[in-house]
């Protein structure tokens, strides 16, 4: 691991201190029909409630916080939840932004990420170099580089995720739970399960991803990293092709197996919690209660915590969701 | 008001400390871009996270939580959210409960409180007396009525959302503002107004109504009751014919002018409620909102706090809000 800045539960405590009074303490909600459904007690983690409707804001503050006074912007790619919360918190710290998103990204996730304040600069997944295009342009404009997981106080914003889960479980009497991850690069996982590991010793993060997508569980199963082609899909926000290079150890020493949920799976979940939590998912949000919901077999213990990580979905994918589920129930 | 038992600070206080580790402390939300549009900062008090998805929990609990224990079961009417409050939190306390609703209840509603224990009991709202038929039931089985609004510990246990409004804005430094709920027969309305006035005197409540449904309104308008005819409306949820016995005395003294918006408005406030603070409302829980983005005009000062208290809405409705802020906005 030379050259590699370790990540560990100091700088997650200081990320949660420099995040007091700019990210929202997101509830951890509860419904006896989703208990039902799963077959154990679901707690859920709504960092959709979050600033810019994901826990994606935690780590850009966290990052952006950090800087030294001397840097005057930022760069970061995303294909839109981290875009959203870099342009927020450079807003927040006085800072440009500008951000690379690729040109098939949901339009509200574009939209919204220039109505934030941020400069988006549009480019084509297949054909063009989305690296070579962010170093000119960060080295043209002296802009810092905000990676979306692979950044150590990335990775500890999003570890303060696992700070509350601990704390909030506790107070209803939970020490020993599955805590299951919407997982992407592995910033969200590898931040909470370090939080955990300090903080809940009994708790154990499980990664959830796509069917098609799940280079994290193959990862996981075969104690190796899979790297799989770059291609995009119905959840968006977590298709990356392989764990980062500073979360994967995280990742490899801390995470029970891999476990991944199908696209009708994940719209089912939305759709669910619409009903059951009154909280509005993406799809890439709603894995993990999706894998609450409907791979009860292979999790264990009385009560499950599942983060639902994300809430900027287009309408139409809203509505898509809800007839899915409504098509199920009616079978 | 010889024979009206009132309702004071100390009973919201004592609620209070009943509903304590049963209800949730629901966030007061916020988003940029909904301040944009109402042109002013906007607070929501999102208590469509509520436990049964409403405010009404609290009040229920309040009530039922404070019964003799000679009292083994409850009875309620109520179109949908009181009931699922009611039928909750009896099952906390090992109660039986019978709810009365209308034939005409959203889908939902229904299947719910039966799912969450109570028997239910159908009843048409245009040929059958339900008070009558309440009184039956209660005489021959021996039930509680716990009413929706005219109840003392009901209208404390809704009034708890005030003490949680006050402590929330003045954490964000906010100690002066408007306070617009969605109201029906007024009691969160008149809860809220007492438990503000003794924790943020510089806060006072606006009752929002749905167009066609402003009994509230005309009557704080008038200086005594209107009685509008019984029907119903899209916002099922607040469509009372008339501000009640105990908490009419409460809004005379303590609410400003009524504000009354469309029901177009209510379904656009639970579509952008939807989009940018990942909330799923009702349209009678979305009327408070509606009047802060859409009735700017209407309201005073450099912030606005507004009830989202409820989200127990039936999906065909919810796409329909989703199509009516799409309409608006493509045109």
């Amino acid at each position: 691991m030379a050259g590699v800045v370790s990540v560990n539960i100091d700088m997650i405590r200081a990320a949660a201190d420099r995040l007091q009074g700019r990210a929202r303490h997101t509830p951890l909600l509860s419904s006896p029909f989703l208990d039902r459904i799963a077959g154990r007690r679901v707690l859920v983690k709504a960092e959709c409630l979050q600033h810019t409707g994901s826990f994606k804001f935690r780590g850009a503050w966290s990052a952006i916080s950090d800087l030294p006074d001397t840097v005057t912007g930022v760069i970061a790619f995303s294909s839109g939840n981290h875009a959203q919360g870099v342009a927020y918190a450079a807003s927040l710290r006085g800072l440009s932004a500008v951000i690379l998103m690729p040109r098939d990204a949901p339009d509200n996730k574009i939209d919204n990420t220039r109505a934030l304040g941020a400069e988006v600069v549009l480019y084509d997944r297949a054909r063009e170099d989305r690296d070579a295009l962010g170093d000119v342009l960060a080295h043209e404009r002296g802009l810092t580089l905000i990676q979306p997981f692979d950044h150590p106080q990335v990775i500890a914003g999003q570890g303060t995720t696992g700070l509350e889960i601990a704390e909030q479980a506790r107070a209803l009497g939970v020490c020993d739970a599955q805590v299951l991850v919407c997982c992407g690069g592995g910033g969200l996982s590898s931040g909470i399960a370090l939080a955990l590991e300090a903080e809940a010793p009994r708790m154990q993060v499980r990664t959830v991803e796509p069917e098609g997508f799940d280079d994290v569980a193959q990862s996981l199963a075969l104690g190796t990293v899979v790297t799989h082609p770059l291609r995009t899909g119905l959840c968006d926000a977590i298709v990356t092709p392989a764990p980062g290079r500073l979360t994967w150890p995280i990742l490899k020493r801390l995470c029970g197996p891999g476990l991944v949920v199908t696209d009708s799976q994940a719209l089912r979940a939305m759709a669910l919690a619409h009903e059951r939590l009154k909280l509005v998912l993406e799809p890439g949000g709603a894995v993990a209660l999706a894998a609450a919901l409907f791979c009860p077999d292979q999790i264990a213990g009385d009560t499950v915590i599942v983060t639902a990580s994300g809430g900027n979905v287009d309408r139409a994918v809203t509505v898509l969701a809800l007839q899915e589920e409504a098509t199920y129930a009616a079978r």
